[in-house]
């Protein structure tokens, strides 16, 4: 990766949201999901040389305010995200984030960029991305259970990247459905609208799992797991949050981001601290096989990391040179001479 | 500290260097750095309640970025900073930064600020509030050995603390100290520019270092410093780089931020895990005594610490309503229905 730094090397280009919306519309949404998920996948298969630094949580009664840095030894990444289950009930995000890439070499910021709606297509871009190496030959038709934020961006997502068009949606509430339907519509999918989470995962070959503010919940018990499916389990995130059944997890081939956090904030914080799992990095690579029987019940425990983050920045500043979809901002203080900063304040007196 | 969430909460206040240059210069610098003191020495007070996260770094061969987190349970503020010495070779700041507050009950961002300046400002109002503690009382001379970046903040913050007058500036490079003497004309100094630092520290009641990229430096020698002084140690705050001769040290009363942090960073890195120094917000809060006798060489191995971003940002904070010094940063995605954000995605198109 080459580092272009800017002319004006104080000034931080910065993606808003409205910027980020134009750009994703713009690319495309489809072709945003492809083209970030090739990202993912290239930063995935240089996993050995990242830093992979454990997150930084402050926790508090009501949520958490975590950093996640990661570097590739050229370029600097991280994101500030936080987690709030209750935000809702207050017309609020649960998770929001911003993030910001950097030099390496100088530290000087490169890119600094909103990260709401950039870490749902990531999240989304990842899942598909791991599905398309574990899930069944020919999978079209997926299950999502939970039906809030993230579950249209999933669904584009495993379209653009698997083909899949025939989706079958439950949540609790129903209203979250029939909002999913109603955004997805004119996309180009076949959507069963199910009353219950049995009913939505009959005939689906994959299933995804994307419910927020539960603990320990149990959205799939096993007898409603067949053999052969490929689980896409989002919502299982934090420590206490989990989604699955824990039989189904010993049934699985489980694949997970990065095991030491996952042990903690995934479903497999249910199983012991030795189960087997695979890393993604691997069969992306090529250094594991991933599906090895029709009848096999794969498992791709994801709860994000922060190369997939990196992922995102990188691929959102390659999109940038040429475009309007940034700000700039005067961030950093760069006198002429760099022992002057203080003169630089007096001189600032003069201008208007 | 209470909270007062913008109306619109998805917009973040955004202070430039630009506009930081102008608050600080609206508010006056004299006035800036001890009103600034006193946010930092009210927080020093609380210091008990601080999350008192290690910071996070990620070392290169050219050098440091660091992500420095905290939280008082109701605002959590982190600072992004960057330390690579051989910038200045390249025309660079060595240090740079920014920082950002949020509201720990919901996550959302309250500010982000740049910290370049303002950590220069941070630093000289700490080592004068340090000072109004530790040093002799009445002293009105200080030896300043390192003339550059930080050096007219110190001087200043030192004037408006404890109404020092006279300074004795000495830096290897006599251009820095001809920069120095240039910037503080007219600022009601009394300045002696020496030779040495020997010659410096003749007759200073307080001397400050303030070098830097210097590897095992010794600034100050044993046989330099009299009874009675007070040391502020600036420069110093890596591993590998300090200032003062281990002697010094050993027979002065030594004070830091935070322990766990000084020890691997500032001077008392030369020493045992075990000697002893006492915490600086021990004696700001009256729970140590500072000076005992007029011979004691007091000492500030002052390396920087995350609570005193944490007030700097509070402190600008608290100065930008009613001004027009920041900018709002459209940072945060916000639907009206916090789960439709992909709806929200797709309304865009329809918006120009």
């Amino acid at each position: 990766m080459t580092i272009h730094p800017p002319k004006d090397i104080n000034i931080v280009p910065f993606v808003s949201v409205d910027n980020m919306m134009k750009l994703v519309l713009n690319v495309g949404i489809e072709t945003f999901l492809m083209e970030l998920a090739g990202f993912i996948e290239e930063d995935f298969k240089r996993w050995e040389l990242f830093d992979k630094t454990p997150r930084v949580a402050s926790h508090s009664p009501k949520g958490v305010i975590e950093l996640m840095p990661t570097s590739d030894g050229e370029v600097y990444g991280f994101k500030y995200v936080n987690g709030h289950p209750k935000n809702t009930r207050d017309g609020l995000q649960t998770v929001t984030g911003f993030g910001m890439l950097s030099n390496v070499d100088n530290g000087y910021p490169l890119l600094l960029s909103e990260m709401t709606i950039l870490t749902a297509l990531r999240t989304a871009a990842t899942s598909a991305l791991a599905a398309r190496y574990l899930a069944p030959a020919g999978a079209n038709c997926m299950a999502i259970i939970g039906n809030g934020a993230q579950s249209e961006f999933q669904a584009m997502a495993f379209k653009a990247l698997l083909n899949v068009n025939k989706l079958r949606l439950f949540d609790i509430d129903s209203r979250a459905t029939e909002k999913c339907i109603h955004n997805l519509a004119g996309k180009g999918f076949d959507i069963t609208f199910c009353k219950t989470a049995e009913e939505a995962v009959e005939g689906a070959q994959i299933v995804t799992t994307v419910t927020a503010d539960k603990q320990y919940a149990t959205i799939l018990t096993d007898n409603m797991v067949g053999a052969g499916i490929h689980i896409n389990a989002v919502g299982g995130d934090c420590p206490g949050k989990t989604e699955l059944h824990p039989d189904i997890l010993l049934r699985s081939d489980i694949f997970v981001e990065y095991p030491p956090q996952t042990r903690i904030e995934g479903e497999i914080q249910q199983l012991s601290d030795n189960h087997p799992v695979t890393e993604l990095w691997r069969v992306i690579s090529g250094k594991e096989k991933a599906r090895l029987r029709p009848d096999q019940t794969t498992l791709f425990d994801s709860v994000g990391f922060a190369t997939e983050d990196f992922s995102a920045l990188r691929y959102v500043r390659s999109k940038l040179p040429g475009t309007t979809y940034f700000d700039s901002l005067d961030m950093l203080a760069d006198p002429d001479d760099p022992r002057d900063l203080f003169g630089m304040l007096l001189r600032a007196a003069q201008t208007p």
